[in-house]
């Protein structure tokens, strides 16, 4: 398995112009498997020709997970990873003092009440928010209680998001953040995030920027 | 568009019969698309394959969301859809005092951390079951908050969730819940969900029996 440091900045490049736009297809196809009302035999035929694709992809591929196999890059993250379909994904916008914010679109795929995003992925968008708010103002943790509170129901559709970092104390950061639509917030998060103690035995220059 | 009063208990199995096994293969093409290491040039040729069979995929579909389209049906949900190749899914069984449990499998798609649980997935998955457990209570409510306690890292691989209901006081109810892998408890929640004034308003017969 090849380490991010075994991989020259070219074939990053090149790993991402492909699977970038490839993931986008499949994320597509996540969509299109919630919403299409095709032909029960088509459908049939096309479970078919996926099977023969999953496998033709599987003949070659890592042992385990991503970021077990290329660390410090974030393609199979859950929320921004470029490689994975489920994440939407957020392309977050990043200041050294800690504030990071993003504009997003939740479709089909995020549906909990009717229309309506699920109650959990606003947990989940806003738990990266704050985790990358503490990586950008050069404080990384990993998330130690998180609380959400609920305003309002957030529509599917064009969604923004913020973070910043609220105070710090030795180890802990404490950061906070909203997710809004049009008409303003909708959900509100505040977390506190902690180093792990095998992060902080690690020398200054060894330590993860990010646990994102 | 055809809702769940439209469509005999027939369709609904057969719909079932033929998305299920479907939307696992999709799973199984998001989970390789993280983790395949093919040639470029079969790469490529497997993106626009993917591309003509979602082409074929939206020539008949919802206009919109699943659940929009088939209320009192949630197989478009983000974390328990028949459909949504997004969830894992889970599979929950319940009791009518409120207690629901599930085991389920999370694999790379799920990753923050290197190997572990993006802590957004865990207060994804705790989300759904505490609304869970509000349900099979007979108390279906809206998220209004949610707090997650993270006291150790949870590994990917094959977990444990359960939820119930702690208290109850008008239109609100309190519920609490926890992940767990073969060690023991990773994640604690509790959060409070409550009757929205919309549905409120609705005779009893009408009154909705859950919001996830």
């Amino acid at each position: 398995m090849a380490d991010t440091e075994d991989i020259t900045p070219e074939q990053v490049e090149r790993e991402q112009a492909l699977y970038g736009p490839f993931t986008e297809v499949v994320r597509e196809l996540v969509d299109a498997t919630i919403r299409t009302q095709i032909d029960e035999d088509e459908a049939r035929a096309i479970k078919d020709e996926l099977e023969g694709i999953v496998e033709r992809m599987r003949t070659r591929q890592l042992d385990g997970p991503y970021a077990v196999n290329n660390r410090g890059r974030h393609w199979g993250n859950t929320v921004v990873g470029l490689r994975n379909a489920v994440a939407p994904p957020l392309h977050i916008d990043r200041e050294s003092t800690g504030r990071v914010w993003s504009s997003f679109h939740l479709g089909a795929a995020y549906e909990g009440p009717p229309g309506l995003v699920h109650g959990g992925v606003s947990a989940l968008v806003l738990d990266q928010l704050l985790g990358e708010a503490t990586g950008a103002g050069g404080r990384p943790g990993m998330t130690a209680s998180l609380t959400l509170i609920y305003r309002r129901a957030t529509p599917l559709g064009d969604l923004r998001g913020e973070a910043w970092i609220e105070r710090t104390e030795g180890i802990k950061t404490w950061a906070r953040g909203n997710l809004s639509d049009d008409e303003g917030v909708t959900v509100e998060a505040e977390g506190l995030f902690i180093l792990p103690r095998w992060a902080r035995e690690k020398p200054p220059q060894e330590q993860p920027t990010s646990f994102e």
